[in-house]
């Protein structure tokens, strides 16, 4: 394969583990270096997944480095007896094993630090093929390896996933970015709270938008991402489309988007938190704790977030918050106005500026015809008053917890921004 | 290739698609054909994934005809521009298209319930390559097509889940069982609280087990599981092996072993809480709620957890737990003393049997020489004392968080069954 030629630089993978192909695991990484090579600009033109065979294995990997630029593998590199990646490597690039030093002290630095010895297992780890350039791994014992077969190139990179997407950000994309100039730019622009259908209509006709980029709609249970991409010459360029697509969308949206990217809906309530100098709290009975823990998922909520409550019993509403035993016999626990007694006792208890509580039946079990499995509550108040909302939710139990902590977080961000009346 | 012979049989999934080699969508199909095939006893050798270029699919549609006894192709086979699969499949088994009047009476069916005429992009779904065995599709639009070549059997299914796996099971299944009559089983069983080294030096020499069933480690941040599979002849026979198999790496792993298959180690505390009439409660800082989220997946939970606090600052530390605030000046809130009492605390003020505490850095900031981010006490408390671990995690903020969670967990776990010391 030759770089620079008329046709647009290609890659393939090839993915390596008997737990992928008999479908025991789902395999996350080839979606992800598929996006990560697709941003920049080369063709991803095949994925070939294989169990632990070597003869299967080799020639895939043969097959591969005849037909692209670069090949990516995956998995296969680690110390146990099912790992056979780096034989194969051996074989198809012809060279015996070396040893690397710089491994070998890694690795004893690695174990020093957990107070013990480097196993005997893990130490076979510093020999590496005589041929490759060794892809030095901080993030687990399985260096990774870039090798060189006529005008291909291929990187050899451990199966899970943090290690993996670490060494292919510190050695593949350097090496891709190097040799190819066009960037694929893409940006996802995240809403909640709204549907599908009613967002689009809320949209309105955006043929104009998609001249500029390219638009797909991606609905998940915790609320639809718009993803916008374009093909540009830099990624300046690329930006300001971008920017005016996203600005133009979110105004047509507002106030339903509430970030971009990897900005996570707490990433935001708390950035909202902050430049409002307000304090947060929780009072959680479904979801468990499900708000404290994506709250606290931010480094530095400390600041905004002193504590919270998982009162999961009636005997912790009443103890912890104060609730009136007569309003849960009156209404019941999962009722609107114990969703409010909770969001107003934990702001007294705690003194915090804004508190949230969630009160619902997560299922699969406790629901009645009056109140179904998904009925869920979420009040907030703070110095302004109290505002309820009524939820039912339809997945299982999980999910329930998942869609009552992210309808919880974004009350709290339509509270800080001052919006009651999102319809 | 030919059926029967001494080689077990193989098959292999082309699965074709634009928005999964860009990593725009995660394949889900190819891990549900893999499980599905694995346990009828076929070996899946490979899964090729193409976009959507014409060449590249004929390309590999043909490779893998001439490698396996079935090919199972996913996608492009709906009536937008860019589903292509059938003008494939027409090169490869040289034939035209043909008119099937079923496909066409079923697609106007379908579109008067809906009260629609069938769309000219739609009908062109009745056309159907002249050597195709029509797979008659009453979840969607598209048909899905059986086809013979030397050999070989191909299937071409559309792409949608709930379509591919409809097809899947109403054709391909009957095929397949009817070659086949072996059975592919597999457990999981989990581990953690012990590194992969260390659990496959305690397992010592594993030759005689394995001749019983292949063994895989599949080691992640949480634990490492140990698969075990064995082809047998019937389901029964299949299960009294693996039996064997998990009772004996069970032993000699004890205590490290904590479940099989799906279920979660917040089960296997729960389970052991009923058994012993025991209620948890949980005192988290570092955390921030994800102990209590984690225990109240499990359906039922509020029998043995009534409540938990997220003692994120001091203050909350020492308001709600009675803390001393001298101990947190003297030893800093990431310290076992401070452990210790919140465990102690949080069952004084809640009178549940055991409580289990969390305190300790999870980064990336707030970390120092003496208490490296990382750094983390977990302790338990119940009737016969207090129990404290030191741990430093080694992963960013959000893997450090459920490692801790992850751990308390099983300190509980381990505490319940009188277990004290682990190494």
């Amino acid at each position: 394969m030759i770089f620079g030629n008329s046709k647009a630089p290609s890659a393939e993978l090839v993915v390596i583990g008997d737990e992928v192909v008999s479908g025991l695991i789902l395999d996350r990484n080839s979606k992800f270096l598929g996006e990560r090579i697709h941003e920049m600009g080369v063709t991803l033109t095949r994925i070939t997944t294989v169990g632990d065979s070597p003869a299967i294995i080799e020639d895939s990997v043969r097959l591969a480095l005849k037909r692209c630029d670069w090949v990516i593998l995956t998995g296969g590199l680690g110390a146990t007896h099912d790992d056979i990646t780096k034989a194969v490597l051996l074989k198809v690039f012809e060279c015996g094993l070396k040893n690397d030093s710089n491994v070998a002290v890694m690795l004893e630095k690695m174990f020093r630090l957990r107070g013990r010895e480097v196993p005997d297992s893990v130490q076979t780890q510093s020999e590496v093929p005589e041929k490759a350039e060794v892809l030095y791994n901080e993030k687990g014992t399985a260096p990774g390896f870039k090798m060189f077969k006529d005008e291909s190139i291929l990187f050899s990179l451990p199966g899970v996933p943090l290690e993996m997407q670490y060494l292919f950000e510190k050695y593949v994309v350097p090496e891709i970015s190097a040799k190819n100039n066009k960037t694929f730019l893409h940006r996802l622009i995240k809403t909640t709270g709204i549907s599908e259908a009613v967002l689009w209509e809320k949209v309105g006709p955006f043929e104009a938008l998609q001249e500029k980029a390219a638009i797909a709609s991606l609905p998940s249970h915790l609320g639809v991402r718009i993803r916008i991409s374009v093909l540009a010459d830099s990624k300046e360029k690329g930006d300001v489309c971008l920017d005016e697509v996203e600005n133009c969308l979110a105004q047509r949206l507002y106030p339903h988007v509430y970030g971009s990217n990897d900005e996570r809906l707490e990433d935001k309530v708390g950035v909202l938190l902050r430049e409002k100098s307000l304090t947060l709290t929780t009072a959680e009975s479904c979801t468990g704790g499900l708000i404290g823990h994506r709250i606290t998922q931010v480094s530095g909520s400390s600041d905004y977030y002193k504590e919270g409550f998982v009162v999961y019993s009636n005997e912790a509403k009443i103890n912890r918050l104060g609730i009136e035993p007569s309003l849960i016999k009156e209404f019941g626990a999962v009722s609107e106005p114990v969703a409010k007694a909770m969001a107003e006792g934990v702001c007294r208890v705690t003194g915090a500026d804004i508190g949230v509580s969630v009160t619902g039946i997560a299922g699969p079990s406790g629901g009645s015809d009056l109140k179904p499995v998904g009925l869920t509550y979420i009040a907030v108040h703070d110095a302004t008053g109290t505002h309820c909302e009524k939820f039912v939710f339809t997945h299982d139990r999980v999910r329930n917890k998942e869609r009552s902590a992210q309808a919880a977080l974004n009350l709290v961000r339509l509270r800080i921004l001052g919006v009651t009346d999102t319809q």
